[in-house]
């Protein structure tokens, strides 16, 4: 059997990442990178990995989506901050079979997407991964790296066990999980740590070792359960809560990504991260007063924080 | 008749101003200062005022409540994060008849030392003024400088209409207000404001400038008056949020009290401020999940920057 093609947009910490393991493994994958493209033409793209690092000296690189072939598989490791160029980076891409795995935080890329292209073949892809990209064409990875799949309308059930075949045979711990429940249990950790690390100007261990933020963090987390499980989702509760406050303990001290994007000047992924979940909770008739209140604050440090660029 | 004598607890923004402003209209007030004692005996107090400047060369002053006379009237300006020196240095300036007006922020400062006095006469001071001690001896009032007189356990009406005629006589702006009333009515103001400006590095009028901050102000504002409500204070309602938020849009740039002292790396006045009121809803069975969220911010804060003093 012909090997499925991949196309990867965005070059960074995630679809960098993913994208190299795949070509490793000998899988065919074409690259956009907007501020990438010249150095990986001429160094290739480079990973030191804690798993073993690795080169591949050549790649196929592009920086713009036109000149690309079309592909079988598309995996999206765009920051939700430039969602949008979606709408016009996609096309060139799709043929009528295509699957695009969208590698991205938070709840409600998919359902965008899918407005914008209604038949497309939609997978997310759920990273549980320290990685950045460094320098041009050099991502570090430093621990983790698995990534749980889930089907959100790929009626081609073949394709979408071949993709996460072709994952497990690149060597990354890759497993199916239901769409809905996934998103949601990953928002349980994303939604307090991201925006209290931004909003406080911390790291996850100082929040945790303060008794008050400690218990603000249970509560946000329960926010999120309380949302999932008005949504329909029973497999969280209580429990769960207790075993991502006890599993970030026992991590080293970490910057999430939103804290990563705040230190750099860049825009903070509100929308999809807090905006788009808060919404999806109400319409359900559940309030989150914390995290609104989170994001509200963070939509603030974030017109001072990119004014702020220079 | 006799006039009425005073003592004054803390020599600072509050007790400095209201203390010089009596001691000018000619009645006898004793100051106890620690900071300002030695500064005051030699240099006198001086008040930089928009309503006019005035010095008082010669004052009463002490470091010691012990070396004070007892008072009819005992004034205290003390921050409440300096509340529980109130049971030693109380006593000494107490008689049978003395009242003691607290001109604090914050709910529940009365209950407290209520409860370490049980039949003391107690008053709440509301001070709506900005002032502040600038240097030693010297207390610089920019504007405002009202205050409203809550009765909360005096028996004697007319040592209490006394003191108010006292204020008035010494061209104070005075009223008689509820006591509870008062309270909260002020809280809905000093909530959102006081602890956001400390949250987001920031002034009320930025907060209001942002949709996303304006909106958060007033729901913040929503959960104070829900909780008076719910304490059986029914004159508060939404219009009062939107009253409070125009009239600090016409206001200039404003940093409230917690903000300056935050600003000076001194602890910040969360127990009285955040703490106590959230609790006393909560006992009405109230939630004030919004507010709640801002004195945990807080407790996290005000360890950092105190420990940030040096």
């Amino acid at each position: 059997m012909k090997h499925l093609t991949y196309a990867v947009v965005g070059m960074g910490a995630i679809g960098g990442f993913y994208g190299a393991k795949l070509a490793r493994a000998g899988r065919e994958v074409h690259f956009l990178s907007h501020s990438d493209y010249e150095y990986v033409c001429a160094h290739g793209l480079r990973v030191s990995s804690c798993d073993g690092d690795f080169s591949l000296p050549h790649v196929h690189a592009y920086r713009d989506a036109n000149a690309m072939p079309k592909a079988d598989v598309v995996i999206v490791g765009l920051k939700t901050t430039n969602e949008h160029l979606l709408r016009t980076l996609l096309p060139p891409l799709l043929h009528p079979g295509t699957l695009v795995v969208l590698i991205q935080n938070g709840i409600g890329v998919e359902a965008d997407v899918q407005a914008w292209f209604p038949s497309l073949a939609l997978a997310a892809g759920l990273a549980f991964i320290c990685s950045a990209k460094i320098e041009l064409g050099h991502v570090q990875h430093q621990c983790y790296g698995s990534i749980n799949l889930g089907n959100y309308s790929c009626k081609d059930e073949e394709l979408f066990q071949t993709v996460l075949a072709d994952f497990v045979d690149a060597g990354i711990d890759a497993h199916e999980v239901d769409y809905l429940e996934a998103r949601w249990r990953k928002a349980v950790w994303n939604m307090p740590f991201n925006g209290m690390t931004v909003a406080l100007q911390t790291q996850t261990d100082q929040l945790l070792a303060h008794p008050a933020t400690r218990q603000l963090i249970y509560e946000q987390m329960m926010e999120v359960i309380g949302a999932a499980n008005a949504l329909g989702i029973s497999a969280l509760d209580e429990s769960f809560a207790q075993k991502m406050i006890q599993m970030t303990e026992d991590m080293v001290p970490y910057s999430p990504s939103m804290r990563i994007d705040y230190d750099f000047h860049r825009p903070m992924e509100i929308h999809y991260l807090y905006t788009r979940p808060i919404a999806e909770a109400r319409a359900a008739g559940y309030a989150m007063p914390r995290l609104q209140m989170l994001e509200r604050e963070l939509l603030f440090i974030d017109q001072q924080n990119t004014q702020n660029r220079s």
